[in-house]
């Protein structure tokens, strides 16, 4: 089949972040109807944050639509993006922004944690080995997958289409911005996507942003910046996915030791035994899996693993507790094993970093570059006063100690 | 406890329909963090829709705090409400507003076709019986369970606050129709709701809307057509909620025909048997165990009940075809009978029908009623000839048969 | 100079509306950049309106940039429209959107009521003869003037492009329900823009819409129909307009008397005279004039005249009474005579006639039309059961008197 | 008559900012309907940013209801201040909220340029001496007008009610971010005012913030320092301010040296003389005084009056030139000497600086405070590592010289 086959009208989704996502080609439509793509309807964008900020009840189907949108809008609107790329380099792009997260499992960030296969490992598999998207992608021309993981990995010879799907501004982080701060019902993360594809232009094969736009990227990067303090990684956000992953390692635990489960756990066996999945059974996992087991859970005749499961659908967090010098965590360490709870289950560690920016020099992909009218490129935070007094800065770290409030049960 | 006790701060939802969801009372709050209401983040607000409008990804869970959350405006802006409640009417209508939904199932709609037991009955009992909801409320007050359901089925003895939970303008359809225009994507549902809680009064125990605001009230009852028409009646969404229930009467009549499914079904078995469940275990249901069924079904060896999962998750809908004449659907009929599917699960006849209004008489509560200058009220087709002329017209009906394209799979 | 040179760089005015608008072409950028057209940031959009919606301040200016705006959209986005189009149609087309209002002076309908030359008249005026804007079109191209003055007029030889500007549906009718919807803060005149252009088809030189968008132009058809009723024709707007009205007879009758004015009135000695201005005076005129006048006859002698300025500019104005029957009108004057003031500047009577839809047969102009599958197209409101069980009625006529609160003051 | 007397019914102005602006008491609606306040829908709010930002053409009228509507929310909504205000305070800021722009005259910044008496001065006399403004407020309560008045200039007992109209997050700042941020259609003011006023306390009769709510704040304060850097120190904006003070500037040379102008001047002459106008002739002018001026100026025979003029009216702005060397002033301003244009009226260098933040001790009013879970209060600075690194940057000064594009006309 002829790859830049149109189809006969534009296709729409009609979408609160970007109005419509237009589906022009005939590729991109049979891309979206496959079964790996159709699954991401039920994996959520955002895991534990629903807990806080309950309206962000989106999927990851709607977020690749989305980084699909902004890669097409890219392509159709900055002159110098299509002066710097092939007709099929530019299909290539939009099938990598639909596709860059197609590899998610449940809650991946929790599975990740006792397994070394990762998303984008599964990712590249789909794309490359036995899946629908695969069949579709050859049946339009034999070497697509390759094209296509190339962008995503980093391998594809036109260095344009990488920093287009993951740089610091992609097309990717812009969706999910967007997206998040509409869905979530804060306003931190807006940021003037139009302005910033307006000052996009290319230099020696490198994105670079007219400094005429820097006030609006100062905006983006704050605006990422406040998401991560305020949304990503809200203690009861990342509380949740604790919760998860100390469920799925007290499962873990209890299949090594060959307990019988009330369910049949034959999906998640791989994760447990910590090998790879074949591709056509990875697929079919997704958050429902999870929930079921955990419905199941609550009969369970383990302790653990039906408390743990009753605290999860309960919204029975633990509590956290931040931590300003080092020895408090043993201080919480000996408050926890003073009680009945194994630690192991029920304490947990967890530290954040947020950087507003992070300095690569001009020859990495990830910097942003600032485009003067005299033909210098600087990099960000040589460019701009407000990105590098907080550059500058290494205070935006955090240490949250996690165990059951033992007064308030 | 004390029903009144107020949280020591407002605590808040951000919501992007109505910016803050505002909880003040402290048995609000214990309500929401039960179990049954925090499974409602796990049923879809609307099912088959999503195959269309695929951004319409919220849940239960938020309907149900915004549609308190309008209650609770009405009873703080509306001075007339009020005058003519008592402070415990007012507590038990945002009670209410809150819970009105709690007995939804997965895929409701669905499993109703060949169940005796309505959501609505579910909701009474929930209420009413032994669940986490019903003892947080006889903790505050003992006939506490009896007000709140009495709202719901219409006994409450103040008329007024079934008015403000169930009628044709009122907390419930208020709430939906925002949410599910804003979710969706799409502008028709959008209506002034501000400027009607202002003409909102009452007279002889009615909620009546001052003239001034008919714009406004033409405005939402066009916008109610118009979301039937365009987004709950939509022939994709109907279909994909067809399919659901065909694989559902699949399962049944093969679980009646003691077919050994390769997972557990203990949890469905009461509706296969049309028999009540269990409060405490009808709310362990909600839309991932029928993914989980899905899934598994993918590995069944009956060829029809794997069909129909394979169908579902791979968005390979039936075709419609909308029937102009009575016959055309025995045309269609034939057509499928000469094909190998069994119309049983490969054959469906729906009609709907739309009305801009219906037209009660004043005392009926379901009537919406205007209220002049001098005094006098009319009922809304009286008042409006917007809404008189259509609601005389009887044209909005529509039928539709649903099988699979026989030519283009 | 070549008509299709564009700019170097796109430019762009940021609107709330339209998000941008953006200017590719140089003719475009130097007609906007005329005296004539910056004068019109001097006059109000909305004349009276903003005595009612406070917030709806927004100039001609803007509107002109946004009925360009919605011609460029058609034109980029519209497969027919290009095809049945030369690229010189297309570029005359945006034109006229961007000067279809050029001759609209301060208070239009005020000066029209005793004024025998329109607006219209001097918007041809302004393009044909001696004005900068003239000036650049005749630089562009010698008949430019007449081509884009036949848009305007209807004579020009390809019928497509009067329709995009003045139909039932059309670029200006689009952008100043959207603006004066956004600008008032009334969700009335709110349409979805973005689809009606998806559906826009051309057959047989006639702009037509595909079925499918059926809904979204009763939406648009009734968004119209209650913008006229709550804010056009909002009896406080007319009776704003009709005290300027009021004010400009006054000074009409004094000037014509020969009363010595305490300030210069040169300017509108023309429209004393019913005479044509010269193109070059008459387009200094602006709303900033009529305050000027407003403001220093607080100071006149004659008593009426500064009272009716000081009615304007303390937005003292008269009383309005809907009447019923025809009957009511002569009371209403008899009380009036009753008291001192003198009926030729104190007593009006306003007749408002709005209509969902006027319908004429498929071969006029102003009529929608409706492409089925089929390739059959039908006139609006025999395709729309809504349109029709509207557009049937005639009981949308309103009659106003306004006089001066005999009571009140 | 009763200072707290209510309207029958809140009367409310719809808002695209506020959605509704509410007025519930009797003298808000009385205020608002007097000469004075009317006049400031003829002030506009942005003088030359509409040269840049066009469709940002709101007056001083709505950005002072605005204001009010920020002060009755916060006296509606923030406890602690409930408790640390009487009845009459609450009022009182009200009222200050509303009246304390109502001094402003046209194009105040370049009136103040050459003349003593600021527009702060104005506001005062105006609430203290005779109008309309002052016989309401005496009306109601014969101190109001020295409360009022005490509450702008910061004499009043109470020192919450200055800090809430003027202090780095007030009432007044946060309606012009927001206000001028929605009509320029640039997305950098906008920040979270809802949650801002969710965590307001009062702690010895400061207003703080509770500290959960520091990136709120961060938020503001980048929002207020990208609003200045893109929309209020535009360059464009500022040169088209410098055209009007020139124009104004050679009026007044022209007046002192007895030229005899076309027009009526009586308005202007205390402005040229340096003389305090009487109140009720300084709340006749207006934006349109000067717009006429300027039309009448086109046919004066003063060249440079007229060039002036002219260059206003059709947006013929002087050429703006970024100085980074001292010396590249005088560089730019021996170009203009060699040309024909009198550097009196043709050259301009201006000088901005920005800051994101002031810091103060913490018992200055204007600072920012924020309170900690252990009752600890904290100066913005010190609390916010985003603010303190970007308030200890010295380098957001910015130097243009303004002057005719000699080449380029």
């Amino acid at each position: 089949m002829n790859l830049f086959e149109k189809l006969e009208e534009t296709k729409v989704f009609r979408d609160p972040v970007h109005t419509y996502i237009n589906i022009e080609y005939k590729i991109i439509w049979d891309l979206i109807n496959t079964f790996e793509f159709q699954r991401l309807r039920r994996i959520s964008h955002l895991g534990g944050t629903k807990m806080v900020f309950a309206s962000s009840e989106h999927s990851r189907f709607m977020h690749c639509l989305g980084t699909y949108e902004i890669a097409r809008k890219i392509i159709n609107s900055v002159e110098d993006v299509r002066k710097n790329t092939t007709e099929e380099d530019r299909l290539v792009l939009m099938i990598a922004g639909l596709l860059h997260d197609i590899g998610h499992g449940p809650f991946s960030h929790c599975f990740e944690s006792f397994y070394q296969y990762s998303h984008e490992w599964y990712t590249e598999r789909i794309i490359l080995e036995d899946s629908d998207i695969h069949d579709v992608l050859v049946k339009y021309q034999e070497n697509l997958p390759l094209l296509v993981a190339g962008v995503i990995n980093g391998t594809h010879k036109n260095p344009l289409l990488k920093q287009l799907i993951s740089s610091q501004i992609d097309a990717d982080r812009m969706d999910y911005l967007l997206r998040d701060a509409h869905f979530s019902g804060t306003p931190y993360g807006y940021f003037d996507a139009d302005r910033l594809l307006r000052v996009m232009r290319v230099r020696n094969n490198k994105i670079v942003y007219k400094n005429t736009g820097i006030n609006c990227i100062e905006n983006y990067a704050l605006g990422r910046f406040h998401m991560y303090g305020q949304v990503y990684y809200h203690p009861v956000s990342l509380g949740y996915e604790i919760l998860i992953t100390m469920f799925l390692q007290r499962m873990k635990d209890l299949y090594l030791d060959n307990y019988k489960f009330n369910f049949v756990v034959e999906e998640i066996e791989p994760f447990f035994l910590d090998k790879p999945c074949e591709v056509r059974e990875y697929v079919k996992l997704d958050d429902s899996i999870v929930f079921y087991y955990l419905m199941r859970s609550l009969k369970e005749k383990d302790e653990i693993l039906k408390d743990l499961a009753y605290r999860i659908l309960n919204r029975k967090l633990f509590k956290e507790y931040e931590i300003t010098y080092e020895e408090e965590i043993n201080k919480h360490r000996d408050i926890l094993l003073k009680s009945d709870y194994n630690p192991r289950y029920y304490f947990y560690i967890d530290e954040t970093i947020r950087n507003i920016y992070k300095k690569y020099g001009y020859c990495d992909d990830g910097s942003i570059n600032i485009l003067f009218p005299n033909g210098e490129i600087k990099e960000l935070s040589e460019a701009s006063i407000v990105v590098s007094s907080l550059a500058n800065n290494n205070s935006f770290k955090k240490t949250v100690v996690y165990y059951p409030d033992l007064k308030g049960e």
